[in-house]
């Protein structure tokens, strides 16, 4: 969507507003429930939903009046930045906005949750990305291998970037695609494992970019995956710790967030796949020295996911039934117990090229 | 110090246990203690340094043998890797020792804690940093501006990497410093306001460098900042929220901290002064309304800074008090109030002009 389509929807809903007051009408907008009964696993898509329900937040009903008001402030100031081509963190928006109202001792904000509420409602009512209001989360992230990047004017050719990578950035809606050469994309859950298949060489032996996305990605991450499946038809693949944790970091990266459901379709990548670790690997590779008990909140999780409709394939309920009755988890790094090279030179090339992987 | 001086470090280390055992001597090692009694604060070179206390760590000793055989696997384990040119996480070197020892039900290593521990211990017997053993932990923060780096053979032009930046990682020895045309580099807490500066443009208008720690610096970007300090000669200036937090994590940068006291030479940059943000600037700057009440924690953390011996100049005992009696902390974020531009236009440019800035 151009700044200008996001410019636009901004406009109209001050319109719209301006329109029911002008009219005499009482100012009100819907807002979709985020709730878990307005969401949906869309079995075919492979992505989480959100529903049609909606809310209507009414300015002269006194328990809705103060968010009205600060729904409406953030919509301006987000107008703002996108109409001087400017970005904040939420906590900069919060700030911005924060101020104590002329003639009395009540303030427009007090605290940052308030406002992150009401960009996620200004989100889903305008159906727009936070990114695209110009708003922006912690980054996270890092990328190496076989692509050429333009951002901001430069051309960074991530394949010539040493041992460090490029730092993904919050927002990546700006990046050009303008070379990509890999055959797919690693998306790697620890920074120590992606730094091992660096120093392995795996992405130029393999023809691969790498993501580490250093624990659950973030959402400059996600969406820089998505847009490389969707955008560039590049595989992904992932690589967690064989634990509900890493499997959920996966999950998470294919079909979407609960709290993010409207945003799936540019957030979540259906098309993800996964290699590991499984349980499977434990028996296969005989890493069973090198696993660790499962604590009581890893079990908890693990029913947790068996109660997930997007477990539910055969594959991924052997694998978490299997984790249940060996009572284990097991991390990348185990790998290493095997020596520091099999990873690379075995585990990952072997596993891909014969498709022992799940999806 | 090259990988030939590791290595002979380490193969003395062999030999001279190799002797005690050829001449029916007890084999034992001497390791410095590292407890807070053996830590001092040199306040001429403003670092925290380790004492010359050491224990005795002895085979034939039942409490020590265990100790004394895992701090020799790791030995050796580390002399494969300095051989091979090889790095380990230091994760993956527990898994990689992890084992059964035969013909008993008795493990090398139960808990990466052990490891971790002992690899302190070779660090401060042979006065090598643990990236000179090849070891590492997990990286964390990004780099812009007007410095080229060769890394492993590319040459990074770091002022070219758009809105993104380079990756940090965890180990920055072998970095090559091939042309630093900055005048300062500024290390800022959190990543959100690092990408404030990136968009308003602040590297290329103060030609600087910057680095973001995104929360306590990683020993990679610690290191990078010595680096820079001390083989460049690069000013250095530490922008952080105005809360203890954000204090102490400018001290650790500075003077090093007390886990790691045998290392603040070189993870330490005693030549690191701070900007901001300082109480004092509450008041000159009008920001009373977007602080924040302190916490019972923020408390006791600020007497606890009071305490530490430097923290003791009149600036700095002038701030933490300050702190105390206004009971508030405010963010770096918190300048987004004056407007989004203000930080990067006004409030550190002056500031750095005009010198108000605590060492």
């Amino acid at each position: 969507m151009t700044n200008k389509d996001v410019a636009k929807r901004l406009a109209d809903l001050g319109t719209k507003i301006a329109n029911m007051i002008e009219k005499k009408k009482v100012p009100k907008v819907n807002v979709p429930q985020r709730g878990l009964n307005n969401i949906t696993f869309d079995r075919k898509a492979n992505l989480l939903r959100m529903g049609d329900k909606t809310s209507t937040r009414n300015f002269m009903n006194i328990a809705h009046s103060k968010k009205f008001m600060q729904t409406l402030m953030i919509a301006q100031k987000c107008e703002e930045l996108v109409g001087k081509e400017k970005t904040a963190s939420i906590r900069e928006l919060y700030y911005q906005l924060k101020h104590t109202i002329p003639n009395s001792k009540e303030n427009t904000f007090d605290d940052q949750d308030e406002s992150n509420q009401l960009i996620v409602d200004l989100e889903t009512m305008l159906s727009v990305l936070r990114e695209e209001l110009h708003l922006k989360a912690d980054d996270k992230g890092t990328l190496i291998g076989n692509i050429v990047i333009e951002d901001s004017g430069d051309v960074i050719d991530c394949s010539k970037l040493g041992r460090s990578g490029l730092s993904i950035p919050s927002i990546v809606e700006h990046y050009k695609f303008k070379n990509i050469k890999a055959d797919y994309c690693l998306v790697i859950e620890t920074g120590a494992m992606f730094d091992r298949l660096v120093e392995e060489k795996y992405p130029q032996n393999n023809n691969c970019i790498m993501i580490s996305t250093k624990g659950q990605a973030a959402r400059g991450c996600r969406r820089l995956v998505n847009r490389l499946s969707l955008e560039q038809k590049l595989p992904i693949i992932m690589f967690t710790d064989g634990d509900p944790w890493g499997y959920y970091i996966y999950s998470v990266l294919k079909a979407g967030s609960m709290a993010l459901a409207h945003e799936s379709e540019r957030l979540g990548t259906p098309k993800a796949t996964f290699v590991g670790m499984t349980m499977t690997d434990v028996e296969t590779y005989g890493l069973e020295k090198v696993t660790e008990k499962l604590k009581d909140v890893d079990k908890k999780r693990i029913s947790e996911l068996l109660q997930y409709p997007w477990f539910q394939t055969k594959e991924w309920r052997h694998e978490l039934k299997l984790m249940e009755s060996k009572g284990v988890r097991i991390e990348q790094q185990a790998l290493a117990s095997k020596s520091l090279e099999f990873v690379a030179e075995e585990y990952l090339p072997n596993k891909i090229a014969k498709k022992q992987i799940l999806s």
